[in-house]
């Protein structure tokens, strides 16, 4: 099969990868219903939501120096999911999207990735706000969030009708 | 053991998690060396890495809708990574840094992220730029950016002073 064919050869070099997690969320919420649907969220709903990252013993020297940033990347197991969906209709919309374009728990491997601002450390716990994760929700990994991830210039596809609130009647 | 404890315990739902590739990266880069380590790059450097992301056929439906974004995260796997440190020291740096305040690939959990332009799809695969990944490197992820990604007003920790360049010599 040639590289050029749309279909992907799977990589030769592994099948699975296994993942263990380094610390677990402690947040306000305890039930995903709790939460609103984050990218449906009015823009600063989630900057008042206070919580902490905790990381395993083991893993706490490895926080050192990110005290520095103002914000994380936390990537983490969406662990209450249960199979997944190729598309899947999002929450408040008529009509069903492919499963990479929206944040669904539903997806072919159930990661999360939120960035969190971040207020400060204390041994192996970080003290942040903008949690949109339920509490005890598996912490995978932990990245600074850098110039490069902030992007400008943003299409935001069939979310940008939805973001704006709805259309005005006529 | 309490909650209010800095050492959290692991949480009990599940002790590894397993993800399997639902595709791959064709970058220009076929060697890690190829690549200037992306935090340290100049800064429009990789906008002009041009590949694609191409998800075994399986998935190609969970594709539709994200033409309608701009940017997409892309969650991968560090296949070429070997153990990892809790503290390393970055390219051209001379101090180890704890391994979550850096973007290396020898994690705890070896996970990569990086925003990618989109440009166009076609079938299962998508035309991006951006890449600093390496050709064949195991796609686990692919989420649209949304406004909620972008972050203003950073710090940017012990990478600020690297990230201006060289202090001018006195």
């Amino acid at each position: 099969m040639s590289k050029d064919r749309a279909g992907a050869r799977r990589p030769p070099v592994c099948e699975a990868f296994r993942f263990r997690p380094v610390g677990v969320v402690r947040s306000p919420y305890t039930n995903p219903k709790d939460l609103p649907p984050p990218v449906f969220a009015p823009p600063r709903f989630f900057s008042r939501v206070r919580g902490r990252i905790v990381v395993f013993d083991e893993f706490a020297p490895a926080l050192d120096d990110l005290e520095g940033f103002s914000h994380i990347i936390v990537l983490f197991a969406f662990h209450r999911a249960k199979g997944f969906k190729l598309r899947t209709v999002p929450p408040g919309q008529s009509r069903l999207r492919g499963i990479f374009s929206t944040r669904s728990p539903h997806r072919p491997n159930p990661l999360g990735m939120s960035v969190l601002r971040l207020h400060g450390r204390s041994g192996s716990a970080l003290d942040v706000s903008g949690l949109d994760m339920i509490d005890g929700t598996p912490v995978l990994d932990i990245k600074p969030y850098t110039p490069r991830d902030r992007k400008s210039r943003l299409r935001t596809g069939w979310l940008a009708r939805r973001a704006h609130g709805p259309r005005p009647s006529r």
